[in-house]
């Protein structure tokens, strides 16, 4: 029963380092940024995307009202929204061309209030397979310069054409 | 190290089933709802709260275009939302007068795509303790006169004052 | 990213109500039983097969020395190997002849502390796909006739050849 | 509901980098060799602790036929019970004299099949705090002198007295 399962990456694939991994194809960042602009809920919460790369990406958001909860917090929920959406575009990154990843499950751990002026959702890619895909984010808070971290996320996500 | 710790729940608190939590004070319906609309990115996404009662909390959700992805369906993020809400909300009916339960962690499986008319997160208790409580949440789609299960969801809070 | 993917239940699997998943095969139980048998882990902690039914498995372990960790309570491991292992036998009973379910990921709550002459892990079928499947298991611990659960599971499996 | 509690972390405690967490009292590695060699269920399935530094714990398992599933690789059950065994003991190098971490809760990836001559579980702890600490580790299998990542966790404790 509890047998992993082989999640059949390739040998250039399988290098545990971030930068090691691999895009399908060259324009693979910008299959990442329409994606993201086709996401009303991302635009509906402030989010945008940041930093791109093999692997590897981040997401912003501005902690205004409408994403607080009372105790002039960035809501829960809202983090694990962040987190889940930069675990799936860190996946889309080394996607085959046409292939999603959609979220199989995710599990969120909140370490600290996220109380500043900006959250920063980095996701990374921890294994691609042909089927399923696992990847992490950590989540950080910036206030008055320093940064705090107030979240940590792993998340299995499944390829479909 | 792995000894489940004892999370102190009372004689009362004990029972498994549903219907038999005991709320500290009557006014626990008010204090929930209270609640509930102090926080704004509940609004923002256009959730409601609708039955409340002791360990069991359910929240309504339309399935309007702010809260997509781009396939027509909710965003998993969304759906994790609602439902880490519902396991707060679930865990304050029983909470004592002027403690609030935070979130520590939660995981959530998304089951079906969320292609619908509405949403509902449904929060129940499944062991409170002085310090910490442990909640599920299961969240439907309606479509057409139909439900389907779209997601599950295990949290862990912790009791504040 | 986050679009919960379809998992291709059929209209017969898609029930939720326990009591409603179909074998593929009459012999089903057997099956369960001769794979369990064929698991030296299982044995190694003295674990044996109870209930099996569709979607519906129970596994015992007595509380024996081997198992403990420092506080006369069993491990918390050893309660995730019988949550775990309950979860796949529970997907087993309705998986087609010659495929198996293996471990994608699970997450276990522990609730109370495992002190008694015996634990019950019983597995349960939240959700068969072609490809994932989702189960929850909860584990109880018998003690001077009285009952206690001790923890609750959640788990995806991949449906392999 | 969703207002990430503030774990209480000291200022010292309060660095991501490994190797910048600071025991409360010198003798913390004897306390973890000790507080290992108590648990029956380690022994009994063959663990051994290895490396032993503030934040960071090794625990080594030989991958004999005890431990296997039906698939000549180790049950994924007990790659979760080094995990668990691994992040609790990366909490306890920090922890105040006379306290434990117990497991509250871990979530575990199965990223490939257990394969091989031995495995390592590397624990680390991500964020301590006064009530609660998050830990993550990782499992490694060797063999024939090659290394795979079979395994990724992430788990909450609790300090008690």
């Amino acid at each position: 029963m509890s047998a992993p399962q082989d999640t059949g990456s390739t040998a250039a694939e399988r290098e545990d380092a971030p930068g090691h991994w691999k895009p399908h194809f060259p324009e693979y960042e910008q299959v990442v940024r329409d994606t993201f602009a086709e996401q009303p809920a991302m635009a509906h919460i402030g989010a945008t995307l940041g930093l791109v790369e093999p692997g590897l990406v981040e997401i912003h958001l501005p902690c205004t009202p409408q994403v607080m909860q009372q105790y002039d917090a960035v809501h829960g929920g809202v983090i694990g929204m962040i987190a889940d959406s930069a675990c799936g575009f860190a996946a889309l990154t080394i996607a085959p061309r046409g292939t999603i990843g959609v979220t199989v499950e995710y599990k969120i751990n909140l370490l600290a209030p996220a109380i500043g002026e900006e959250l920063l959702a980095r996701g990374r890619l921890i294994r691609p397979g042909t089927t399923l895909t696992i990847a992490s984010a950590d989540v950080y808070v910036f206030k008055e310069r320093r940064t705090r971290h107030v979240a940590t996320a792993l998340e299995t996500l499944i390829r479909l054409q």
